[in-house]
């Protein structure tokens, strides 16, 4: 196997195209390009489809994917006393997650110390392609099933309420009556998320759509909006505690609430680090959300 | 001019691909290409570069910068009264902006409850590409000059601190001596973010690179990490003024801060809506923001 045309592969991708990955493996781009080409030519088949962004294809992920395992095993052989460098650590999460709970279950890590992180920040439905992909050593998102070569470990819950300020409750005449909600202006995240619609499904499956959005694709940012009668949206309940215990943030429609289980995917060949880094985000999960039902 | 070709060709650059402009546009990826070909042939030379993702020539650019003027007018066209129908108003805005005052300077916009807001988060050194491309119908950044068709206007400066828990600066021994700050964890928000450079440039000019970073494209992430000891980063001032004040959050080199100024980008053509939100922004950044020193 060409280790250097699969360091070149996932660099294209996580790049999203062949110049910038040149610029970060410092090689020209026909270097790269070369790679490439040879690692097709030998295995008869193409890995890499040439759209933009780059994607691969089904043989192409196979080997990322199996990449990312070598990886972890080759970070398995120094233990963490044996290793002066520092280990770079990309892991793929839900934005909901990286702005609560997740910096106090690193810090929860003794190991901590010697990893610098890289977060990839994605939907929690899509977030697994990152793993599939074999770009990312590990990956919280609300996908039981694990990736080839991987495992997964339930997390608990993340649970969802539909917010607004009471203003905008008062302004919509949300109280009174819900039929027209669909036409109330909404907070989505991202083109991604799909919580919103979740939510209008269940209480007015007649009209699923929501007529306005507001897109804003930053977590703390989707909160001020709603505090300040912007829209409404789906706000994981731990994020506001404080908002809805001082009667800021209210139940667009009281006693509804959206469940998203969290899953934290690792690889068969998980590094003693990797490993030390799982038990520490466990344990904060278990204190921070919801318990998982079966 | 055809400006349905000039359309295909900002859905092109807005979804990053063909694939994804023709779903948008709901015709075929045929089609879009056509499109954008038979422009080409007419103009006697390109528009579009088919790198991935695909980037505008110089006269592309200029195209597009045009369309965006040309629907600004038309929106002029209609008084709000007269328009039954909101407006997508897209806007390219810094993390920063988005997680902290920008939900209340909507408010401030009396037209507000008409628009749908679209925003584009972008590192306030880059914004203006969006603007410049003609993506954006306005763009919050720290570049003055405005673009071809643009006016600018201040909005005020923005004061960054490098900031971390009283821990990291204790485990790292920074009280005592600084002179090792480059080989201590950072926290950067994207590749673009360039704030924690120009601090270890201005303070360390000799180690001006950052050995260790954590790479969190997240706000508010951010802000958990320095508070949870994981690195230390430049936090804006009005962001944690309460983690400053209650200790949690203490200057790595005391009395160092950055001010960044930031501009509101517009077109010339700006309607009638985009203007009221204009100054509704102006008057809140006057409030939340400090005086732009000249």
């Amino acid at each position: 196997m060409d280790y250097r045309a699969l360091e070149a592969l996932v660099a294209v991708l996580e790049c999203r195209g062949f110049e910038r990955a040149a610029q970060r493996l410092n090689v020209s781009q026909s270097a790269v390009s070369q790679r490439i080409r040879q690692l097709e030519f030998r295995l008869g088949q193409p890995v890499l489809l040439r759209t933009s962004p780059p994607r691969l294809t089904d043989l192409g992920q196979r080997l990322t994917n199996h990449l990312q395992q070598v990886q972890q095993l080759e970070q398995g052989l120094l233990l963490p006393q044996e290793s002066a460098e520092s280990v770079k650590i990309r892991l793929a999460v839900n934005a909901d997650t990286l702005d609560t709970w997740l910096a106090p279950a690193l810090l929860r890590c003794d190991d901590y110390v010697q990893m610098d992180f890289d977060f990839v920040v994605e939907d929690q439905d899509v977030g697994l392609k990152r793993m599939r992909n074999g770009e990312v050593m590990a990956c919280i998102c609300a996908t039981a099933a694990p990736v080839n070569g991987g495992l997964s470990q339930p997390l608990g819950v993340m649970r969802y309420r539909a917010l607004a300020s009471p203003e905008f409750i008062q302004r919509h005449q949300l109280k009174r009556n819900q039929q027209h909600i669909a036409q109330v202006p909404c907070l989505i995240f991202s083109g991604d998320d799909r919580l919103q619609h979740r939510f209008l499904q269940s209480v007015s499956p007649e009209h699923a759509e929501p007529q306005r959005t507001h897109q804003c694709p930053s977590s703390g940012g989707f909160v001020r909006m709603a505090l300040a009668g912007i829209g409404y949206g789906m706000i994981p309940q731990v994020q506001v505690a404080e908002h809805i215990k001082s009667g800021e943030l209210r139940d667009v429609v009281p006693g509804y609430h959206l469940d998203v289980p969290l899953y934290w995917h690792y690889w068969q060949t998980e590094s003693s680090l990797l490993k030390s880094l799982r038990s520490a985000v466990v344990a904060e999960a278990k204190k921070i959300l919801l318990p998982l039902k079966r």
